[in-house]
């Protein structure tokens, strides 16, 4: 429904209707102009060419130096979607299965049944504050299972896991020769500094996979990054050169402009968005619905007991309001996802909306 | 070896070595400044989110008018190589195989294995103006057969096909209820008029790829597209959904803008490799290589007997010219490709040393 959603409204704002889309995690603000002059700067200057399919250089050293990593560990993609695909299309493409938690970003799945993967999913609960339960977890491990995808901070709960929790799954998942995946496109702006996979050495088999889109507002533009093992950058250079064959250079003079400006830019998005979490606390508490305070930008992910989530949600777009079903993010029909990436009174109306329409 | 020369080269030129590369399809000519400023014009304007996976309305309008389609057998694509990926993924995922004759574009075959599909090879000579032998085609398809890739004009050889041959490969590929790929991406630059697998309709199951690298010298933008049936092109959509989202909105309008400058872009580039060609030719035949007139611009694929044409290539890489050998586009030991690409000087100099080096 994520998508189709999405189509939908676009489909109606083209036809003029005035849609408040709270669906997505894409910024209202837009990409700062020193990165759009980068860019530009980038283009005349002829960066306009093929180039190599690991990335640039100075890309490759300035993110590598972000996580404490060497260069070679480092291979940039269109997105860190790309990324996650990637990955998961080079450990799964031949079969196997990865265990994901729920509630979890839809792509995962729909990547994972693309190239006939079998995923297995692993359910959290709002009431045990999202934590994965590492028996469970062991449980459901098999001679199959390649791979742990794990989202931190998490969409659409934007919980940061503990490092405690963090600690045993990878300690379960090198006894066990699993790799886990972690994908933390939201933990450069976290509101509390989140552990990272790469907190474990970056010989593992461990990889993560990272973008520029939501650190700088850079979601059109499609830049991402994986940090894993040398052995396996080499693997996923191969697949680049056959599909998008690189990034085009001026994007990528783009995000290092981004990452000169990095603590300013990140200061900045985590004082709006704390400031826009505080209001949609406030007015979801005040009707009624349950949720985990965020960790981290972008999302809060309400319940309210009996809901149908989907019906809600399609009810909702029609007065105006395009939000994001509990059931695209596994088996929570009463949930629904807002995006708090709308301007601010735009925010409210569509909160005032949504609880109105709770009543 | 085509990625590995091109990836050593990249790694001697950060090294300060002088190299003239002969070794890609990368025109040297720079973007024209126009498509640059719609770029930062749009980028400018805020097109700097996420959007839809079929690519922008206008864009694909723009498109389908040149095709004479409809706007909805259109999907923009990361480059026209990411086009022919996510054909071949559709189509041979489950298993099956592709005729490609040759010589023939490596990525074509590293696309297919990196699924595990199968191909099978249809061998054509130069000494018989690389023509498709259609009994030969017609004895190759067996039960698994699901597609044919034609690429029209050829790369490497810059061959055109006749009208003929390519009525009787529909044909027999209609008979057979098989689909051709027709990778035409030199195809509006071509010298002469070339038909096009369109001149036989949408509503078949053929599917043209296209891109704007080589008619509009945007190669490191990443801008391709798709011409298909519609429910063709709405399972593309959910590939793209899940892997790069959407091409960036300011690179489809920069794509768009080259659209309307196209005559004038077009019969410029036409012009000057028309000139290039011309003077390659000259060279080549005066040294002794035998091979076909180009019929298109950037390539040529010249023959010595007995050459070894690895050994041949990576002795001029050493002497600072990046060339292409033969048997990256199948089994022409004695082949390499010349990519006539680089500022005329240097095509001189690089055409002297290759001339020289086959004493």
């Amino acid at each position: 429904m994520l998508y189709e959603i999405n189509e939908k409204a676009l489909k109606l704002e083209s036809e003029g209707k005035k849609i408040i889309r709270l669906n997505l995690g894409d910024p209202d603000m837009a990409t700062p102009p020193e990165i759009i002059e980068a860019a530009y700067a980038s283009m005349k200057a002829g960066k306009t060419k093929y180039s190599s399919s690991y990335g640039e250089t100075k890309l490759r050293q300035k993110i590598a130096e972000s996580h404490g990593v060497k260069a070679e560990n480092v291979i940039i993609t269109p997105g860190s979607k790309w990324a996650i695909f990637v990955t998961m299309f080079l450990m799964l493409k031949n079969g196997g299965n990865v265990i994901i938690p729920t509630p979890y970003w839809t792509a995962y799945d729909l990547i994972a049944k693309s190239f006939g993967a079998k995923t297995k999913l692993l359910r959290t609960e709002m009431e045990t504050g999202w934590k994965v339960d590492i028996s469970k977890l062991e449980s459901m491990i098999d001679n199959e299972t390649k791979m742990i995808i794990l989202n931190n901070p998490n969409n659409p709960t934007s919980k940061a896991m503990d490092a405690k929790t963090l600690d045993e799954i990878v300690a379960l998942a090198n006894k066990k020769g699993i790799t886990v995946l972690s994908d933390e496109v939201y933990g450069a702006i976290a509101f509390n500094k989140t552990k990272s996979i790469l907190d474990y050495g970056t010989d593992s088999k461990h990889i993560l996979s990272n973008g520029f889109s939501k650190t700088f507002t850079m979601t059109g533009w499609r830049i991402g990054y994986i940090v894993a093992n040398k052995t396996f950058v080499d693997n996923i250079v191969k697949l680049n050169q056959i599909t998008f064959n690189n990034v085009p250079v001026f994007i990528q003079d783009a995000a290092l402009k981004g990452m000169e400006l990095h603590k300013q830019i990140a200061s900045n998005i985590k004082a709006k968005y704390k400031a826009r979490a505080d209001i949609a606390s406030t007015k979801l508490k005040a009707a009624g619905f349950k949720f985990t305070a965020p960790d981290a930008p972008f999302y809060v992910f309400p319940k309210l007991d009996g809901l149908d989530g989907t019906k809600f949600c399609l009810n909702l777009l029609d007065k105006g309001v395009a939000l994001a079903p509990g059931a695209s993010f596994g088996d929570y029909p009463e949930h629904f996802r807002i995006s708090l990436t709308a301007p601010d009174d735009q925010i409210e109306e569509g909160l005032d909306k949504i609880c109105e329409a709770a009543k």
